[in-house]
């Protein structure tokens, strides 16, 4: 079994042979960037779909699902956002054997495709706020490197749009997103910070994008979600209008709530280690895996006892595989860290005779499970585990950013920069001029660091105005 | 409110607007097939998919997702199936700004997608069988009238594929789809015959092909799924090929089974009455709703009491609307029968003090439900609504069928012809031309119908190996 490659020296290389080997993607099909699936990769993606939904339903959207292929006259209707995807979209311009009359774009994301139809939803102020989410792939025409689940062509996609009846209800929306997505990212164990993308970064089409960052293999960061304000810079085109309480006509202000598969990506990239992945209980494929010892004396008991207890765990909702391959149980020790799996339960004479099973988490740590106390010890065992798993991430987060004086100090960086800015493009691009990267922006909420106190914009040397900002290299 | 038109007169009248009233899918959006899936729509979807998920992996079947895109050069390895579908593809062609060089189709079904990982995954007799299903949308250019959840351009699909050792593995794996869907019928309250195709209408690339039809709309049917054994016929031109345990190499043999949103509109159309919608509890949006009664004694008192019932039955798992809208009760009530809704409990001032409320099943049938056994007595209601809906459902499908003796008796009919066939495909066109319309083929299991003895063919007069078979006008 050959070692995986270092994480902090060869970043990139670790994280793909991490996804290989625990087999949650293939990317030998076809189509380059469009990859597979895998029975084990789709229990994931189902666990955290289940995550994303059960948020954003708590905040009273609905799902809906509109068309994956767009009319190219109602894709070119808000010119920033055409000129935004033009040159990453896939064209449909051929059924059957003719070509079409109007050509067809494979949706990038999902504007386009359904404002047309909110303008048959929205009649009355009575129809606000529409709140609605889908769950759709999305296809983009990438012609960067691509990275499973990190960046793909084919896009697993979670997408809400709303319609609200002025700019401070849409301001609002943008906040209670805010905070769906720190509840989400409770159950990632991911910290993250919320920031305020400068102007000549945001979405295509927005009056203003939030977006959530993490620090992923030294000075790079990962988008893994954002948030966007649009004021009437849609519905104006697209007609979305409502009548008043006063019976005046008004168009309603928008925003919209972007996550992906990349988040997969991400809970692989920052809690994966030098044994493989490893999953937080609410996204691991399975949250237990039980490996009998076979015993000479008593052959087949342990797994029956191991079958046993997986049923009683299984009936309380549990998520959980019983190992009965004929490797050797150093082989299925091996396999199930690489995986991810939070909780080991080791099952042999010893163990059965004595009624409890050795266990072991995904940070090593060993204790026993009383198979009269089963389903509640193994709650507290994940339980204890996503708590350690959350505060080794949290400290490492804390430890991934650094404060940069000078545009001379941003070069060269191991860490994820936070620098003073006076808020002007010029000095921004100096920024990113001198760092070979992006500023990624200002936070929208304090920083959880120890920051000293702020000084002068390093772009122009300005005191007046000036906020921390993060600079890095995106990945 | 204008009345439905009559279900039987003006069957696709009806129906049409039955989906477009009780807002279950808009049509309305800007590419003529591709419809909106309503808040509505999805929530009937998610139960169906649900019930799909849970027999189909009682199988033993995993969840996997391939791309949505599959190259023209993999496309067109099995050429029955190309010659199949080459004129119902869209084909992608361009790629942001420049002609792709391979060009990509849009997945009509996944064979094609699938079987050159297959080739990868399936190395030796270990790794079968191969039962993997995936949840996604396919799409073919219709011209033929489309129509909601029946006919459409974009379709949400379930589509199970299967690699086995053998030919009889292969077939045991057919029988096994039969049962599951079997157990899904159930859910869904719908009476069908599985009927195995005529060879000239199996599905592109198969061996043989297992269809599952309903009588809708009189003499018309309805396919609503399938299942196929597909031989080696596909495994050999993409080369899925194992080592057997005697170190020989095989081809494996090969299952799918299909099914899509076809069985909402199924659903739809054999439930549905004069009022609108009517759904099975396992698939309606809203298993209950409650509609509270107004009173000016006590103003909110039967709104809080709506919620806190709601509550209870919402923590027992229950899909629970409460109808706080302005409406009048009596607009209500229209509103939720014409949705389907199985249940309605209303609750006024005197069903508060009585500490029961009066409850209506979408069959009319009035009872009352006591507050304090609630939950026992809502499951009973339910239970009981199901069971009537099912009778009444199977008694219309067995009055849907009648006997034809000469192919004279076939033209005109009123009904499904059932009919004595000799296997030919000769005598079987002969029976396509007089009823104008398909032979549907044998069936897989016995009717549940009262049959005459068999007498000789109605196409050639032949009595020796005559079989019953069914001929209808598929919608």
């Amino acid at each position: 079994m050959v070692e995986l490659p270092d994480k902090r020296a060869k970043f990139i290389d670790w994280y793909l042979e991490v996804v290989d080997r625990a087999d949650l993607s293939d990317k030998r099909y076809g189509v380059k960037g469009m990859n597979v699936w895998t029975t084990y990769g789709m229990r994931a993606r189902r666990n955290l779909d289940a995550v994303m939904v059960r948020a954003i339903e708590a905040t009273g959207s609905e799902a809906v699902e509109f068309p994956a292929l767009i009319p190219e006259t109602d894709f070119a209707k808000e010119k920033e956002h055409i000129k935004g995807f033009d040159a990453q979209v896939y064209w449909v311009t051929k059924g059957g054997l003719s070509d079409l009359d109007v050509r067809l774009v494979l949706r990038p994301t999902s504007e386009t495709a359904m404002y047309p139809t909110f303008a048959l939803w929205v009649r009355s102020h009575k129809d606000l706020p529409l709140n609605v989410y889908q769950i759709v792939n999305t296809f983009r025409y990438e012609t960067k490197t691509t990275r499973p689940f990190v960046r793909v062509r084919e896009i697993h996609f979670f997408e809400e749009h709303t319609c609200q009846v002025d700019e401070a209800a849409a301001t609002a929306r943008v906040r209670s997103n805010l905070a769906a997505f720190r509840a989400m990212a409770e159950a990632f164990a991911l910290p993250y910070v919320p920031i305020r993308r400068p102007e000549w970064d945001k979405f295509a089409g927005a009056h203003y994008s939030v977006a959530f960052d993490i620090p992923v293999g030294g000075a790079r960061t990962l988008q893994i979600g954002s948030v966007h304000h649009y004021r009437q810079n849609f519905s104006v085109p697209y007609a979305i209008r409502y009548e008043a309480a006063d019976g005046s006509q008004e168009y309603v202000h928008q925003t919209t709530f972007g996550l992906s598969e990349r988040l997969l990506g991400a809970i692989v990239a920052v809690h994966g280690d030098a044994k493989g992945a490893v999953f937080p209980s609410a996204i691991a494929p399975f949250e237990v895996v039980i490996v009998p010892i076979p015993s000479a004396d008593a052959p087949g008991a342990a797994e029956r006892t191991a079958s046993e207890l997986a049923d009683r765990l299984r009936a309380g909702g549990r998520r959980v595989h019983v190992d009965l391959s004929e490797d050797r149980p150093g082989a299925k020790y091996y396999r199930w860290e690489l995986k991810g799996v939070p909780l080991r339960l080791e099952l042999g004479k010893r163990e059965a005779e004595a009624r409890s099973a050795s266990a072991v988490d995904r940070l090593g740590r060993r204790t026993r499970v009383s198979f009269d106390r089963l389903e509640a010890e193994v709650a507290e065992r994940l339980v204890e585990f996503d708590r350690a798993l959350t505060e080794k991430a949290t400290a490492e987060f804390r430890a991934s950013f650094s404060v940069a004086r000078t545009l001379e100090e941003l070069a060269g960086s191991e860490r994820v920069r936070v620098v003073a800015w006076c808020g002007q493009e010029a000095c921004g691009h100096r920024i990113e001029t001198a760092i070979d990267g992006a500023l990624l922006g200002t936070p929208e909420e304090e920083l959880p660091l120890e920051l000293p106190t702020i000084g002068a914009c390093v772009g122009c040397g300005t005191s007046e105005g000036a906020r921390w900002a993060l600079a890095a290299q995106p990945l």
